[in-house]
This record gives C-alpha cells, structure tokens and sequence, in this order.
C-alpha cells in the first residue's frame, strides 16, 4: 500500500529545474502557480528532498485562503502534511517549513542520520526513520499510506524525482515548459540521480493531455 | 550576415538527448524521423558536434529517395552540406559522415589541431579554421553563410546546441518531447556547457506551436 504519488515541476525548454548554482528561478507565472496551488490543495501531503529546502527554503503551504477554508470546511488541516526527505537531518531548524502556517511536518531520516540534529529538529517535526544510510523510499510510501496520505505531491527537486522514479513510485507527471533556456550540464534536472543505462529499464509514460499555457506549456503524463 | 538555425532534436521526457553513456536511444518514431528529415531536405547545411559523431556516427543525409529527387530537380546537391564542429579534428576518418552519399563535407576546426589528423582527414572534407583553441561558431556561421548556406540545421548535440544558443545564433527550437524517462545527472541534455547563472541572461523563446505527436509531444520555439 502506498499513496497514489503525483510529481509536479517547472522546467526550462531545455529540462532545467534550476541554474548550476542551484539558486531558484521563475519558470512559470502566476496562472502556473495557482494550478500548483489546486493540486497542492487536494493532496494529503507535499514532499521535497533535503537539496530543495536547502536551495528555495520553501514553505509547502496551500496559498489561496479560498482554498484553505474549503479543506477546514471538509475536516482536514489546512494544509498537507509537509515532507522533507532528509537522510542526515540536514534541514535548518529554522527552515520556513517548519515554522510558516499550521499542520503536521515530517523529516525523513536515515538510521545513520547524527542524535544532535535529530534533537535539534524533533520539537519541529515528527521524524520518521528508514533506510541505513539514505531513506528507503518504498518503505517510506508504505509509513506514509499508514499514517493516512492517501496522495501525495512531490515538488522536486530531480534527485528525489529520480529516486522514487526508479523505484517505481511515481502515478503522475505534470510538468510545465517555460519559455527560457537555461544551460549547464551542472544545471539540476527534472531527473538526476544516476539515471538509467538500458533501453527496457527506461518508465514508459502515456501522454494524458499537452495544451500551451502561459508562454510556455503543460504536459500531463502517467506512468505505465 | 548568417544562416537562419533551426535546432532540431528528440528528447525524453526529463529533457535528455541519451544516456549518461551517451549511447543513442530511440526516442521518437518514424513520423518523427520523416518530419526530421523533411526539414533536413529544406536546408543548406545540416550541423553536429564532434561529440556526436563520436557517439552515434551518423550520416546525416536526406533518407527519403523522393525529397533527394526533389532537390536535385531544383539543381541543389542531394544532401545539405555536412558540417561537423571539430577544434581538435577528432572526427575518424572512416566516419560515415565523410562516406555516406554524396555532397560536400566540413570539418570546422580550431587553430591548435595537431596536423597529422588535419591531413588524415584533409582527402574526405573541406576543412574550415577558426578560432584559437575552440571554434569559434560566429565566425563560423558568417563563413557558411558565404559558401552559399542559408538555412542550417543544428542536430546536437546539447554542448554545442549550448555554444550555439549562448552565442544567439539560433532562430528556431523544435524539440520532439518523447514518452520515457532516461534519468543522470551526467546524461547530455538540450543545453549543456556551463549555462547561464542570471535570469536576465536567458534566451527568451516564443511558443509557436504544440502538439501532441506520436506518443509524445512537439514543440516548436522561436528564439527572440
Ligand atoms: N522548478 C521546479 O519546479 C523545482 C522544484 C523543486 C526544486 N527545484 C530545484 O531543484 C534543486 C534541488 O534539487 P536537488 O536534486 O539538488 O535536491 P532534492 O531532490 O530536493 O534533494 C535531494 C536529496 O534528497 C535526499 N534523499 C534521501 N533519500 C533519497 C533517495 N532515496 N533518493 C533520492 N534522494 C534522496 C538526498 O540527500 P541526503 O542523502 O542527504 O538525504 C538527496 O541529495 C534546486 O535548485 C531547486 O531550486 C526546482
Ligand atoms: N536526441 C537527439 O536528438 C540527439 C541529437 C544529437 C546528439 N545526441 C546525443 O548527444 C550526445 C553528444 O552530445 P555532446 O554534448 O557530448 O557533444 P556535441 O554537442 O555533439 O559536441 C560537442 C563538442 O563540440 C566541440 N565544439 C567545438 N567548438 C565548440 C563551441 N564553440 N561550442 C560548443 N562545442 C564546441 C567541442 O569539442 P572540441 O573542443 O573537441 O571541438 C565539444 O565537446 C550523444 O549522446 C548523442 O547521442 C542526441
């Protein structure tokens, strides 16, 4: 068992999710985020790697207050519950995601994750623990259905895409192309990580929808 | 004065043009082959990196017997001229590139090519120099456009595509978005080099169209 898991990103023309100095960068505008915003709304928790949180120090939280009443109105907190994968514990205990707005935080960490940052994040966020040095992210997804996140939103950014990827853990891409390029073979992308070798390894998708948005384009994927 | 440059290539969905072995991978099909080599048919020149040539050895001609009958009807060569941006003539002799149908071959290379490659390869190309230890694409697009070039496409790779679009040598971007995730940090994408780092730098590009192809996705930019 595990949530049903949608990966939703910005890219550039030429697949970037970022500069090579890994500093945040506008892609989208705001039609962009308010769709984000929607989708953000309707699942049960949003989660990022450690890489993210470190780089754009986001908050997770739903935006529209609009949209924020109507999950309070239907019994659920009122925003999803945020996650950062983070196998040393690595998130600032000042990080805006663990102070901006109400609700459950969870820190993944590892077994091998140091006992004083663990102290240092535990009156911030439920921790939880898998994997020896690195988070396990199958079991992760499988904690995650037990504690009731039925969806879940990955944000980003490409290591963490492509660690739950090749685990096969990934329902749906979105994915909107704006209307710059940015370079850089350093640059991250949608998909890092080690990347695949072999032809049969690579995740089919299915095109479920493709239309211009902006200036730039939206791309609805499944993975088969 | 310069060509007008179309970039044309196939990437998968998280924006690489292979894998991080930099082995070619099917990416698209037959209907996207066809258009390729459509507008191959339509150009003057047709444009790779030595990176390429080393990776996948093309040939680079019009495959499509109709299209070469065409373009003989309007007394042009059967193939575009074929260029291969080379600094340190790498490109093997025995390349399908300098062997493969008819019709003038380029070899672009810099000031500092050992001379013994410059006469192996000297029997099977025209070999054009600039630059000191790099070619130096402007100069180059200013000389093609005097041998008579005025169309050129660029088929990659992502390295010189970046060298390219960071010069602002490029008019056109259509890139075929294909169906499957190759994933690596290392894998070659649309736009390597170092990249840009401001915001401000970025080539900005027009939607021209979008549509949903294959399996995958086309898309058509206009660089501003
Ligand atoms: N355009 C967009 O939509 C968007 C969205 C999000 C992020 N971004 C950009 O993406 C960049 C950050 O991406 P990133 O790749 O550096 O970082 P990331 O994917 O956010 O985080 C990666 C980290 O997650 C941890 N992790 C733990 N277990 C993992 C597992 N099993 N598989 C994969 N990762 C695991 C690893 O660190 P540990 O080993 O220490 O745990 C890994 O280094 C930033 O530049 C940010 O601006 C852009
Ligand atoms: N999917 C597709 O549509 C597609 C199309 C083409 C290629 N590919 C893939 O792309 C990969 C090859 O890409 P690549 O990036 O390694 O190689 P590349 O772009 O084909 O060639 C890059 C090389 O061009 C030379 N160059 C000379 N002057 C340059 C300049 N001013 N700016 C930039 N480059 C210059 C450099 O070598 P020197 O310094 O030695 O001259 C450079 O390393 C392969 O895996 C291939 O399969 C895919």
């Amino acid at each position: 068992m595990r949530p049903y898991v949608i990966v939703n990103v910005a890219v550039s023309a030429d697949g970037k999710l970022s500069t090579r100095e890994r500093r945040q960068v506008k892609i989208s505008g705001n039609v962009d985020f308010d769709r984000v915003d929607e989708i953000k709304a309707g699942c049960d928790g949003i989660m990022v790697g450690i890489g993210t949180v470190l780089a754009d120090d986001p908050s997770l939280t739903v935006k529209s207050p609009e949209r924020i009443a109507e999950r309070v109105k239907q019994g659920r907190p009122e925003h999803p519950v945020r996650i950062v994968v983070d196998s040393q514990a690595r998130t600032p205990p000042d990080a805006k995601i663990l102070h901006k707005g109400s609700g459950k935080r969870i820190i993944v960490i590892a077994e091998s994750a140091p006992s004083e940052r663990i102290t240092a994040l535990a009156p911030h966020a439920e921790l939880i623990k898998t994997g020896m040095s690195q988070v396990d992210l199958k079991d992760l997804m499988h904690k995650l259905a037990e504690t009731g996140i039925k969806k879940l939103m990955v944000e980003g950014g490409g290591t963490l895409i492509w660690g739950m990827i090749s685990a096969g853990l990934v329902d749906e891409l979105i994915m909107f192309v704006g209307n710059i390029i940015i370079g850089g073979e350093d640059a991250p992308t949608l998909a890092d990580g080690l990347g695949f070798i072999h032809e049969s390894d690579f995740p089919v998708l299915e095109l479920t929808s493709v239309s211009p948005m902006e200036k730039g384009v939206l791309i609805h994927w499944k993975v088969k």
